[in-house]
């Protein structure tokens, strides 16, 4: 891992440490050793829907980037991408991006709204009664989707191929906690060796 | 804009022509002159769930591209992202690249999800009495998501700056019927510039 902050500045993450989405940013901070000041949005308390947090990403949403000249970037998987470039995690060339960018994309229609979101109906909501059918409806889509990662990773030992790269950070992130949502991952031998995998790089940092 | 297939190679698109998602691929090829095979797939009749295609995406989904060697290449954005890199469509350097990427991962979340499923719901499916209350849920969220690019298009004539990019083409997909998921466009006259704008475009084609 090249481990250099190749942007050359002091950027600025909005994030709150409970959303798997934030974690990506801080796991591709920790693993590529990039400078930066953490700026604490807490989404329980409404902190993404104040006036001040609207004016600098109008969709109201964490994680976000801030760079030194006060343009910001949204998107968990936009950010560690553009944090990433020029890193192993990330690397040149457009199908070796595609095939990450596939997974990325797989990750957030397919994979983040049904094991995030059961996740966090259980986890911060305490599962109370009237999200009951709304949890139980998550499971068959989060289950489809790890069937999906578990055929990938019973081929090959990272999803965008032989390398680790943002694809397995953006996957990562709410795989490693699916049990919050409900999903046990026993039914899953090449996901779980991939975790392992994953957790054993070198400034691996874990989910607070 | 540069109309030319840097791959050299003849890839084969599978895809539907009521999807938006393949719409994207059709119309990154028709603007950059993308040699292509077009392999019709229905998805009312059930052909992303048959062996045969999973086989090619365990995930189910159209639009999928087929490489040369066989390899594909699933997720609408990562395809028209890899298709249109060494154009203008998708500009080298890494934070134009994920300026692009924000749009897309915001289209994938915070868009399909309300105005394609809305649309889908009501053109493909009828309106059916049990999707009611479906079909009601997803206004409030393609509004919020309309929004979101009406405050951008009022500052930049593209959602990623001042060029057309890819970035266009994955939310003119579905925003341009959007209407036929319920959402009138009357109040977002950034948008509706945008829209022209976009159907401007040396080479553009409609949506089927």
């Amino acid at each position: 891992m090249a481990g250099v902050d190749s942007k050359g500045e002091c950027v600025k993450i909005y994030g709150d440490t409970k959303s798997g989405n934030c974690y990506k940013v801080q796991l591709v901070c920790s693993l590529l050793d990039i400078d930066h000041e953490w700026i604490a949005v807490d989404i329980l308390a409404g902190d993404t829907k104040s006036d001040e947090f609207l004016q600098k990403n109008p969709n109201g949403k964490i994680p976000l980037l801030e760079l030194d000249g006060g343009e910001t970037l949204a998107e968990s998987n936009a950010i560690i991408n553009y944090l990433a470039s020029g890193s192993a995690l990330y690397p040149e060339g457009s199908l070796a991006q595609a095939r990450i960018l596939q997974w990325q994309f797989f990750e957030q229609y397919s994979h983040e709204p049904f094991i995030a979101v059961a996740r966090f109906i259980n986890k911060y909501l305490g599962l109370p009664e009237e999200k009951a059918d709304d949890y139980a409806s998550k499971q068959a889509g989060g289950h489809k989707a790890l069937q999906v990662m578990e055929q990938q990773l019973g081929k090959t030992p990272f999803l965008a191929g032989d390398n680790f790269t943002t694809a397995d950070i953006s996957l990562y992130a709410y795989t490693h906690v699916a049990h919050e949502g409900g999903f046990e991952l026993e039914a899953y031998p090449a996901i779980l060796a991939w975790l392992d995998r994953v957790a054993s790089m070198p400034n691996f940092k874990g989910m607070a």
